[in-house]
Formats: C-alpha cells, sequence, structure tokens
C-alpha cells in the first residue's frame, strides 16, 4: 500500500474547526487507499506564547529547557487531531518525536536528524491506523527533547517520507502553491505546476518563504517528491522534485524580491592576501551571516570590498567591520540600507544564454539603475534601490512572461 | 546529603511571579543543604483549558490520546520552573516522566505506578543540579504517555520521595496545613501539627480534600513523612506520618462535613441470598461509588437497604435501582438528596470510650436530628439534614474542643 505524509502548519490547525477540516483532508487520502502519515505544527500563536511565558521568567532561557518547553505545542496539535479523527470514526494514534525515536544530535533548537523508527510507524499503519506525529521534534540518544527550529515541521514530514518511503510529502499551505512571482505584487503570476529541489533553494533563500531550506535539502537528498497545495481547496498545488529534463526548456521559473537588505562598502581596502578573510571572519564571529560578496581592484594595491546582510544585522555589522577598519587601512566605509534585490532564477540558465541581458535590459527600460549585480549557475540578482522594489519584480516578471504558462512563453533559442 | 521533594500545586505556579516564588523557596531548601527534587503540576487552569479542547473535539476522547494531550500541561510547567531557576543563578534539569522512566500499568487516565528510574535523578543530583520532575504522568512499557488521575502530581511527588529515600515530601498548598475542622465553617479549628495516614485517609475519602488519597496511601506504604505547608509563608504545616503513640491520645483529630451527598432507601426488599449483591451489581455497572450502606430486617423475610452516594451520581443510580425493584420485590424506593454527612476521626477511638455517645448529644443538644450513623474502627458519620450541616460541624467541634491544641483540651478516661 503507498504511503503518503501529509503535513499541516500552525494556521492549518489554528482552531477546532480547522483541525476538523485538515481532519477530513487526511480520510479522504485514506479513502483513496493511501496510508497516511500526518505531521503537525503546534497551533497558531501556541509556540510564540510559549517563547513569551519562558522570556518572562529568563531573558536567556537555558536551550534544553526551551526545547522541553516548546515541544508541546506540537504535541497538543497531534492528540487533538487523533481526537478529530476518532470523532470522525477513523483509528488513529498520536507520536511525539521520542515515540517514534526521531534521534537527532543533541544541538537543542536546531537540533539535526540522525534517524528514525519506521518500524514502530510501518506497524502502525499496517494496523489501519492513521499514525500522526509532533513535528518539529526529535530526541538525542540520551532521551533529551531536541527541536529542529524554524520550519522544522517541514523537515521533519519530508524526513518521515523519506524514512518510510513515502510516494508524496503533502505540505498544506495556505496558498495554491509556488508562485513564479509574488502574486501581491505581480498580478497574474502563474502558479508553478513543478519547480527542482535546486531552484526553490534558490527562490527560498531568496524570500520566497513557501517552505524552509533545510526541508528542502532533505528532500533532494533522498529524492521525496514534495507537494505544497492549499489546505482549503482541492486542487493541484507545486511539486517540487529533481531536475527533470524538459525543466530546461523553461529558462526562468521565477522571480523574487528581497526588500529586508543593507549593504556596507568598504573602499580602499589594503589589497594584500589574509585582509578578505579577516574581514568576514570579524562578521562570522559577530554571527552575520553575509551573501553576494564583491571585491574590485581600485588602483594600486588597493580594493572595494562590498556585501549584503540581513537589515536586523546592520548595526552589528557595521561595528565588525569599524573595529577593523585602521588594520584593513580603508579610506571609509559606506553603508545602504534603503536597497532591494530582484532575482531571477531556473535551471533553464545553464543552456540558455541571454538571460542576463533581458534581465537588465528590463530594469533599464522601467528606469531602474543597476546598483550591483550577483550570479549562481541558476540565478541572477541585481541590487536595486528600495523604492523601485516592486517595479523592479513587475519589469522582470513582464520580459520573462511569468503570467503566462511556461508553454505559453515566446520560444528561446 | 538529604533529599527533600517539594510539590508545587497549580495554583502556586499559575504565573511567572508565582513561578519565581516557589523557585525561591526551593532555593531555601539548596541553602539548607538539601538535594531537591521539584514536582510541580500544571499551570492555573491548563489543564481545564486542554480539556475543554479536547471535548470541543470529540465529547468522548480516546484516553490514551487524552493523556498524550493533558500531559504537556506539567511539562510545560517544570521546563519553565527550570527557566527560572537558571535566572536566579542555579543549575536546574528537567524531566518528563518518560524521561525519568516512571513507569506506569497502561491504564490510561489513571495509571498507577510500578516503577522509577531512582538513578537517572541521583546522577542529576550528585551533579549539583536542581531536579524537577512533570507530576501527574508516567509512561507505560510500550512508551505511550499515561497520567495517574486527579491529585495525580500529590502522588508522583510522594513516589518520588519513596523512590530516593527523601527525608521529607513537602506538599505546597494555598493553606497553612490541615485543620482539625474547616476554618470557614468552625472559626478557630486547631491547624494539625501531625496526623496519621490512616487518620487523613478517613477525612480525605469524607471530603477534606487537602490531599489525595492515593499519594497518602502510598506515603503510608512506603513511610514517606509527607509535610503540608503554606506555599506563601514560612511557618510549620502539618506531617503526615504512621502512627505514633502520642497520637492515640488525641481522641478526636479531626471532624469533617460532606454536603454532596445523597442517600437511596430499598423498602421491604425480598431478604433473601443474592439479593444485596444483585443491588450493588447494578450500581457497580452503573459505575456509582456507594458508601455507608445499611441492612435492617423489617417485618418476616422482609429488609431495608440504604446506600449514601455522591450527589451527582444520583440519577444514575435512581435508574440503576429502578431496573431492578421489581425483581427484589421491592415494595418503594425513597431518595433523599437534602443530607450532610457529619464525621469525627481519630486513632484515639482505638482505645477510649464514650466517643459516639458524646457525639451524639452534642447534636442532640443542638436540636439535630440523625438520620443514620456508620463507623469504622477510626470514624463515626451521622446522615443529618443538609440545611443543618455547618450547625452540625461545629456542634461536634464543639465538643471535643476542635478549637483547642490537644494538649490543652479537657482530659479523657
Amino acid at each position: 500500500m503507498a504511503i503518503v505524509v501529509q503535513k499541516f502548519g500552525g494556521t492549518s490547525v489554528a482552531d477546532a474547526e480547522k483541525i476538523r477540516r485538515a481532519a477530513e483532508r487526511v480520510i479522504k487520502a485514506v479513502k483513496n487507499g493511501y496510508q497516511v502519515i500526518v505531521v503537525a505544527s503546534a497551533r497558531g500563536k501556541q509556540t510564540d506564547k510559549l517563547i513569551a511565558d519562558a522570556l518572562e521568567l529568563n531573558p536567556d532561557p537555558p536551550k534544553r529547557e526551551m526545547d522541553q518547553l516548546l515541544s508541546t505545542g506540537e504535541q497538543q496539535t497531534v492528540s487533538l487531531f487523533a481526537m478529530a479523527l476518532d470523532a470522525l470514526g477513523c483509528d488513529a494514534i498520536s507520536f511525539t518525536g521520542s515515540q517514534i525515536r526521531m534521534i537527532t544530535d543533541n544541538a537543542y533548537t536546531k537540533a539535526r536528524i540522525k534517524s528514525i523508527d519506521a518500524e514502530r510507524i510501518h506497524k502502525q499503519l499496517d494496523k489501519g491506523r492513521i499514525v500522526l506525529v509532533a513535528g518539529f521534534q526529535g530526541v538525542d540518544e540520551d532521551g533529551n527533547i531536541t527541536t529542529l527550529g524554524r520550519g522544522g515541521s517541514d523537515t521533519t514530514a519530508v524526513a518521515l517520507a523519506a524514512a518510510l518511503g513515502a510516494e508524496e510529502c503533502e505540505i498544506f499551505t495556505d496558498v495554491d502553491g509556488i508562485h513564479a512571482a509574488d502574486p501581491r505584487i505581480c498580478k497574474g503570476a502563474v502558479k508553478l505546476d513543478q519547480i527542482s529541489y535546486d531552484e526553490i533553494l534558490e527562490m527560498a533563500s531568496l524570500g520566497a518563504g513557501v517552505m524552509h531550506p533545510r526541508a528542502v535539502e532533505f528532500g533532494k537528498k533522498y529524492d521525496v517528491k514534495i507537494h505544497v497545495r492549499s489546505s482549503s481547496r482541492e486542487k493541484h498545488g507545486t511539486i517540487i522534485t529533481h531536475e527533470v529534463p524538459q525543466m530546461e526548456d523553461i529558462v526562468v521559473s521565477g522571480a523574487t524580491i528581497q526588500k529586508d537588505l543593507a549593504k556596507i562598502d568598504l573602499v580602499g581596502v589594503d589589497n594584500k592576501p589574509g585582509n578578505a578573510a579577516k574581514i568576514f571572519a570579524s562578521l562570522a564571529s559577530a554571527k552575520v551571516v553575509v551573501s553576494d560578496i564583491v571585491q574590485t581592484e581600485v588602483g594600486p594595491e588597493k580594493a572595494n570590498v562590498s556585501f549584503i546582510i540581513g537589515i536586523s544585522d546592520l548595526s552589528v555589522a557595521k561595528q565588525a567591520v569599524e573595529r577593523i577598519k585602521a588594520e584593513l587601512n580603508c579610506n571609509t566605509i559606506f553603508v545602504r540600507d534603503d536597497i532591494a534585490e530582484v532575482s531571477v532564477v531556473g535551471v533553464g540558465m545553464r543552456t540558455h544564454y541571454g538571460v542576463a541581458e533581458k534581465m537588465f535590459g528590463a530594469l533599464a527600460e522601467a528606469n531602474i539603475n543597476i546598483d550591483s549585480i550577483t550570479t549562481s549557475e541558476i540565478r541572477i540578482s541585481c541590487v536595486v534601490d528600495k523604492k523601485q522594489a516592486d517595479k523592479a519584480l513587475q519589469a522582470v516578471s513582464a520580459a520573462f512572461e511569468l503570467d503566462k504558462l511556461p508553454e505559453r512563453r515566446a520560444k528561446k533559442d
């Protein structure tokens, strides 16, 4: 019998009525002949409430106790979900991460999964039961409860799908699926029928925010078919899967915009070995995540170094570079907190030309100045003025016809 | 190093401020040289909230899932409590019932403790840590979470004190200790310095409601010194302990009143073998708990059978006896829902005379009619009119001088 994993996020189980609706969704899959594993998050704002309770007692709570506390949210959901299924006449059993031996390392609040006791779950499924597993949590070798960090329930679901050989891992959300561009900004942006792990990883880290990158990486590693779909509507959502040949025909799968960024420029740094390392070591020790590093030579033995950071890290990052400014013999530090980054992503870029040209052309035509450009194998990103962010996304989306289904777009060479 | 177990009920940990105050109480014991184990209940009304959430989804939720759900309340408290201790500079670690292998049978919602992994706790105590254990819960041999029923946290605390050889098990409550009579009814009723397990068991089942009978039974079985005391004040409370010789000097330790009772009289039942069994089998199958059974012969081969039940069971009990009325050849069934039962309890009754006489005299003097009387080795109970309940308790308390310390009472033979 084929297995399907269904994951319901916090908003999909926020109250009794929503849990009941989710339960009906599960029963539909059972009626379609599947053995079903349900992964659920904490209800609505429960996790936020517990965090507030903790901080009221301790501004810096011990991480082990934090995990012990937060794991209760998901445990509550799955037991309530099992009760709802029981009320609808289904045999269901709920498990905590500990009970199915979801073994992780002991990195509290951001643990990584090491193994799962698939046997215990198979045994229950084979009894005709629906199995519910509390998302977001595991247990270390010593029996301490751990949690997997933000987006952890996605990871639980994909890991279970991998461990049990599920046909599909369904991620139920409040959107229809993944769109080629944010439909709130680009009206008519099409919903993607499928997208590759690599593309969604580029899009997720660029702020599309539909799936947690770690869950996608897990899916990629174990080749789990992930189906992101609406919890309130029946229709097909977006399948995240390994790259298939026809994906290459689509040059650009999606476009994203990120507005919560800042840029730091170090002007006239001594261009000698070790200086770049110094900069990023100082930032790393301040726990600042850096992207889009650009170094350019300017005159004899001098270079400019620039990079992008999250705007919430700006003051910490500024202090970190100010500290070593003299050491680098740096003239000036420029800071911009009024930037945005527009990107296009697509595995088709590997085999198609002219993507960069078209993107820059579209921005130019819309009178948008490009501050800087960075690229990966399947992504091109341009830093622009934050005030022009939405306009930039619209221009790029229009240029790549993201409001049309891929097969209806103008043919490229 | 001596060990003490400290148990905090739901009202003592209802909010951050109260948890902090409880934590300070724990630290005081540490400073006094004790290794401390803390047992805590769910905060305030958390359990009631979870039960309401469950019933909204399922009027008759599966018991296993109910335990899975309710156990989260205590887990939250102990992790928050550990955070509070950490904030006050103490090394503390919290455990669920599962984590300390509090093994129970699998009678969900009313499981019984079979064993505890004392080693795991000793190891943590010996590291200089305060150990917090979620009350009310355990785990069966298969790893399913179980709960111990109402008053379960008391039982957890006493069981831990027994398993770890604690010097004392402190039960913190919102009263100063156990009083000889309810001070809301009998002003000036003295607080008892000590009382025996047997006496408190009689008083608890009679509605004094300070300690759960199961916890007291556990304490009696393993000879655990239980100290019931105020969570907000420092002073000595009431020690529940095995019977010591000087207790026998005290004829009556306490008096209680129970008002939530009803009485059923079956008049003119055929007095033949098996009829009494039929009545109580019918009541047992309706899950009605019965007390104070009295059977009296009335005329040739006829008997009256009466018994007391909780008033909430009245309609179910009535149906149960109506069903077999014809079979018993019973003339009439009388029901009284306007009764109360006043009782005096004391191990000294075993060796002293005149207790019954004094009690009946006190009630007569107060113009209170006695409906019926039942006794045990250390208890005398009289059923009276509910309207006279408080007056009856006051009369009895005055007669036995329960407003005076035992050593100041008039000497008895």
